[in-house]
C-alpha cells in the first residue's frame, strides 16, 4: 500500500555572536518534504537500477538552482546514502517526493544544512530504520561537516555544537569527503557504503527564553560560504581571542534567563573572530552595527551575522517592525543594499516526520 | 562602642577547562577577617594620620611571606583604598584585624583575589556604605585586573566574568594600575583617590550540580602567575580557537544538568590555549592528563590546571580519594612532585559578611 509522511525541517542561523563554528538555533522557516511510496519489500541487491529513480518536485526558494534529478539532488542523494549504508540498495518503488522550500538559498539560513537533515531523515523514513536523533547528527555529519546547522536543524532550539576529536579508525571514515560519503561508492555502484562512526558530533541543547524572537533582516544577494570562509585570518591574537571566550561563555546561559538582560546580551554578542572581517562583505553592515542598540530601541538584545551571512539577525522582545525597518534603512541608505526580512522564533522540536493519511 | 565584625571570603578557581580567563568557581576553603573597631564618628581629614594605623594579626597558610603591616598588607591597603575613594580617609580608632587564612598561596587557588575581595569588604563595613556586590566587584577590578577570581570569590558559585570595553574617560582611571590605586595618591597622601567607573566586569552565574565535587590537588611548589604567562603564545590558529570555542559553549551548561554526562563533560573540560603550554610547568601533569579518563574512575568528570597552576582540579561525583591518590601518585612516580589534596564544594554564597557579639 502506498504510505504517505510530510518532513519538515527548520532553517537555522549559526556563528551567534561570539559563538563562531559552534552555536546554532533553528528558526521558524521550514523546508517539507511530502513523500509518498509504495510500502512493500525492499528490492534486493542484485535487482538494483543503477540509476536511483523518484520523482521529485520543487517549489519555493530556489526553484531555478535546484536540481530535480535524484542523482544530483542533496535531499536524495543523500538520503541514498543512508539507506545503502544500511544494505538497501534502491528507493522503493513509486517514490514520489515534492519539496516546498520557504529557506532563502546562500543567505545564511542553513538552507544545505536543511537539505541534508531532510535527506537523512527522508532515508530514515523510506528503511523503516527508526534511528534516534544522534545517530541521525551521524549521518548528517558525513555529509556536512559544520555541525552548528544541522546539529540545530536536527534537534531544534538553540544547540551548541561539535565534532568530537574520534579515535584514528573512525578519524579516516569522518574524513571522507561530501563527494565521496554520496557519489563513491553510492552513486552507480553497488558497493554498501560504511555507516558512520557513533557519536561524531557532541551536542548540548541551551535555554533561550521564549519572548527572544529573531529578526531576519535578508538582503537580496547571495554570499558564498568559500568566499566567507576566505576571508577570515588563519590565526588571532590572545587579547581577541578571550574577547570571545568571555562573552561566549555569557551569552550561552544570558539568552535563557528571564526577563532577559539587554545590557547583559547586548555585551555578549560582540565577536571578534568572524564579524570585522565578514562585515564589508556586506556594505552598510557597518552602519547597521555601529548606530542602532540597545538605546535605540528598547527590546532589543543583540545583531549578528547569521551564518557567513549575508542575513543580519536582530534579537529583541519588543519593537520588532522598527528595529527591522532600521536595519533595511541603514542598509540601503549606506550600503544600496535591498533586503526584505522576516520575524522567525526558536523552533524547538527541530526536524520532524508526520504521517499523512494515504489520498 | 566597639563592633565587631566576622568576614569570610571562599577560594576560587579560574581558567576552567576551556575557560580561558572567563569562567571561575568559588570553592569551600576560606580566608577569614576578625575584626573590631571603636564605631564611632569618622577622624576629619584634616587630623589624618599620614600612616593608617591597624593591629593585625595573622594565622594559617602564608604566615611567613604576609606582612602585618597595614601600609604593605593587600587588605588593608584595599580597604583603606575604599575608605578614601569615599572621603573617609582614615581607618577608625581601635581598629583590630586578625586574619586566618586557609588558601595556599601562590598555588592557583586565588589567594591574592581573595585577598582584595576581603579588602573591599572591610573598606565598606568600617565605612558603613552597604555597598552592592556589583558596586564592590568595580572595586575589586580597580586593584585586580583579572575578573575571573574576584568575581567568583565576592559573587559566590560557578561565574563567566570579564572586563566591559568602557569609554574613553572610564578608561583612563580602570588602566590606573595597582601601585598607583592603591600607593598614589592614597598612601602618606591626603588626597582623595576617584571612585571606579561603574559596571566594569559583566558577569553571569552559572548553574553548576551541587553533587559535582572538585578535588584539589596541590604541589607543594609554587608557579608565580607571572612565570605561567609568559610561557603563553601571543597568537593562537582558527583551529585552536574553535576548539575550545566549542567545549567552553558546551560546559557552561553541561555542569549544571543533572545527572552530570561525564562523557559530555570530560570531552568539554579539554583547551587548547593555555593547558597545553603550561603543562611542563608541572613535572607529570601531562601524564596524569593523558592517563586519568572517567573509564579509570566512574563518577570523575575532568581535570584541569586550577588558574595558572600548579594545583590540579579534579571534577567528578564519585571515588574522592581514589582519583586524588592516583594523580598525586602519578605526579610523584613520574615527576617527583609531592602534594597534598582537599575535597572541596562549590561556595554558593561567596564572600560574606556576619556580626559579632562584642566581646
Amino acid at each position: 500500500m502506498t504510505r504517505r509522511v510530510r518532513i519538515t525541517v527548520p532553517c537555522s542561523t549559526a556563528n551567534i555572536g561570539p559563538g563562531f563554528d559552534v552555536l546554532g538555533a533553528s528558526l521558524s522557516l521550514y523546508l517539507t518534504l511530502d513523500v509518498s511510496w509504495l510500502d512493500g519489500p525492499t528490492p534486493a541487491a542484485t535487482s538494483v537500477p543503477v540509476t536511483p529513480y523518484a520523482q521529485v518536485t520543487y517549489s519555493g526558494e530556489g526553484t531555478k538552482d535546484v536540481s530535480l534529478d535524484p542523482s544530483q539532488n542533496l535531499i536524495t542523494r543523500t538520503a541514498l546514502y543512508v539507506l545503502r549504508s544500511q544494505g538497501v540498495m534502491a528507493f522503493p518503488a513509486q517514490l514520489s517526493i515534492h519539496a516546498h522550500n520557504d529557506i532563502p538559498l546562500g543567505r545564511g539560513l542553513g538552507s544545505s544544512g536543511a537539505a541534508v537533515v531532510a535527506g537523512v531523515m527522508l532515508g530514515d523514513v523510506l528503511g523503516g530504520f527508526n534511528m534516534s536523533k544522534d545517530r541521525m547528527l551521524d549521518y548528517c555529519l558525513m555529509v556536512e561537516r559544520h555541525p552548528d546547522n544541522v546539529a540545530a536543524a536536527l534537534i531544534g532550539g538553540f544547540v551548541a555544537s561539535y565534532l568530537r576529536e574520534l579515535s584514528p579508525e573512525d578519524t579516516e571514515a569522518k574524513s571522507i569527503p561530501l563527494s565521496e560519503t554520496l557519489d563513491h561508492p553510492m552513486m552507480g555502484k553497488r558497493d554498501k557504503p560504511p555507516q558512520p562512526p557513533h557519536g561524531i558530533g557532541h551536542y548540548i541543547k541551551l535555554n533561550w527564553q521564549p519572548e527572544i524572537k529573531a529578526i531576519a533582516i535578508i538582503p537580496k544577494f547571495e554570499v558564498a560560504t568559500a568566499k566567507a570562509r576566505a576571508v577570515l585570518p588563519t590565526s588571532y591574537d590572545r587579547p581577541d581571542v578571550v574577547f570571545n571566550f568571555q562573552r561566549l561563555a555569557v551569552l550561552t546561559s544570558a539568552l535563557g534567563r528571564s526577563p532577559p538582560d539587554a545590557d547583559l546580551i547586548w555585551q555578549a554578542m560582540q565577536d571578534k573572530i568572524h564579524q570585522p572581517y565578514r562585515k564589508h562583505l556586506i556594505p552598510g553592515l557597518p552602519e547597521v552595527f555601529a548606530t542602532i542598540t540597545p538605546k535605540t530601541y528598547p527590546g532589543f538584545l543583540g545583531v549578528c551575522l547569521s551564518g557567513a551571512g549575508p542575513t543580519i539577525l536582530a534579537l529583541a522582545v519588543d519593537n520588532f517592525e522598527q528595529i527591522a525597518a532600521n536595519v533595511q534603512q541603514v542598509l540601503k541608505n549606506t550600503g544600496g543594499i535591498d533586503s526584505t526580512w522576516t520575524l522567525l522564533e526558536l523552533e524547538a522540536r527541530g526536524a520532524h516526520v508526520q504521517d499523512l493519511l494515504p489520498q
